[in-house]
């Protein structure tokens, strides 16, 4: 019998788990629950139930695990402990200042309600959390480095595009290769995360607008670029259309340590994503998954990637994993 | 209070995991056993008890861990078994083709004692598993692809000092850097190991030997040379010891998959190990920990890498993972 999925939330993210669930034939989707109007979305996905958000107390009964997929500046916070109250939950709270207070938060309201929730994971929280716990673990006497790119940054594109003059733009955050290609050899350089990157922006300005004001703006624009070296492309509406619509993304934990008498060791983990929320999502409902076993085994309460052995997200039995994978 | 280990055989990997121990303060070396003379061992080691294998059981209430250091061919089947009846044990059986039997007579054993068995850990099997799971559970339509070295095989170094005419010499097995390129562009290609691999031995000829002929006899050697690339370079018994003495390993986990509408995802793992029985001995040091704390949740019998939750290998506590690595 498959587990029955609902999706809370149907941005990229939430379209990214839908696509997901259809290559998991051990998953079924039930529902997707949105803010806005169902019936415009359903019209637009034949075969698709849509229901109002309001109404996901009605599904308690049908509905093994819900996939929350807004956003954690402040749907979250909001979302998953009222919901986690009712159903099984993963989401991908990625604030990571916050999340000691929110694992707590959600703690209670699993505890209370009897399910159990998966947060914070995807793939920064989520895979390159686990290894730097395991490369930690292996090498105690190390250094470890998280270098994110080359992707796009949503908050940093967004503040091009509030530069007087742009009327459009994107930034991707790109790791340095020299500085990777050094801690590959066993170095450990002491990098603040401003040494791991840079920024480089493709930009279409107004019509007349005065490029090198851009330029200038842009690379001395406070918290944002000013710290960085930020580079500033100048392209054509129709070429950002073409070569930048993509959300691709990814990036390295590697961990350089030493044992025995200075024996250099290296452990890396990469990715490289061509849609960083479809990739997100796909983390999400393999989680799902661990999420209904780690409850049918009477587990509740808040988790993280950190508490799941991970043989609990493949569709296979542990006899068939230590065959074919071990 | 320190968790007490034990080591079991006293080798390369015995000697790495007394390393290891070191560079663990919450870990303490009670023993090491072995089927040497003992005294020998220990007056080469200030301040280490070493004991002979026989006295295990003696050691019963003293240790909370073994970790069996033996090799997987005659050492491990035999003494996994009769030592999990006994202690919670970690051990680094790595002839995949018995995992699932070897498996099976460890549980026996381990659940008859009342004890914690961790089996087949260290990099591959054990964390090159944990990432073949991982890609595959998370991008289940894919291709995985493995790749071992650059690094020393023992068992291809063998063959070679056995040719007539051969003083000494060593094994390097070398992944092909073009198929990888390939595969992290987004490319499936479906290759066989040999096509993966390169050989290249570095050989000591006797005095007056005619090496044009041991040449001949390496590379048409069946199973072992006969169907890969193979180099042989012949060098110095200086030049041996000097460049050749190490024993590095290292390899990649490459999963190439696809999400949504053909979206190109790609995860990948990686080592480059300057000590491969030290790195294997980090490894089996961390899994200790998690199989006493496993042991102490009240778990019994056999467990792998799929099983144990992340968490359990690190010393710091599940609210410090959270705040400090998630």
């Amino acid at each position: 019998m498959a587990i029955k999925i609902g999706i809370v939330g149907y941005g990229n993210l939430g379209k990214g788990v839908h696509q997901a669930i259809g290559q998991n034939p051990d998953l079924e989707l039930v529902a997707i629950f949105t803010r806005r109007e169902p019936g415009q979305l359903e019209a637009g996905q034949a075969g698709v139930r849509f229901e109002h958000i309001s109404s996901v107390e009605q599904y308690k009964c049908q509905i093994d695990v819900m996939i929350l997929c807004g956003g954690s500046a402040t749907d979250l916070p909001e979302q998953t402990p009222a919901i986690a109250s009712l159903f099984n939950t993963v989401d991908s709270f990625d604030t990571h200042a916050k999340i000691p207070a929110f694992f707590d938060q959600v703690q209670t309201a699993a505890k209370q309600g009897g399910t159990l929730s998966v947060i914070s994971t995807g793939w920064d929280p989520g895979l390159f959390s686990l290894n730097r716990l395991l490369a930690e673990a292996i090498l105690p006497e190390g250094k470890d480095y998280t270098f994110w790119g080359k992707g796009v940054s949503q908050g940093h594109s967004d503040a091009i595009r509030r530069v007087p003059g742009v009327k459009a733009g994107v930034q991707y955050t790109v790791p340095v290769q020299a500085v990777i290609d050094q801690i590959r050899t066993g170095e450990t350089p002491e990098l603040s995360t401003r040494e791991k990157h840079l920024r480089e922006c493709f930009v279409v300005a107004e019509e007349g607008a005065d490029q090198e004001q851009i330029r200038e703006t842009i690379v001395s624009m406070p918290n944002y670029f000013a710290d960085y070296n930020t580079k500033v492309n100048f392209i054509s509406e129709e070429e950002l259309k073409s070569e930048h619509a993509g959300m691709p993304h990814g990036g390295f934990v590697i961990r350089s340590g030493v044992t025995g008498a200075g024996t250099k060791q290296i452990i890396e983990f990469g990715l490289k994503l061509e849609s960083n929320p479809e990739f997100t999502a796909s983390v999400l409902v393999a989680y799902a998954r661990a999420a209904f076993r780690l409850s049918k085994e009477g587990q509740i309460g808040a988790k993280t990637v950190f508490d799941i052995p991970l043989g609990h997200l493949s569709p296979k039995s542990a006899e068939e994993l230590r065959r074919e994978l071990l």
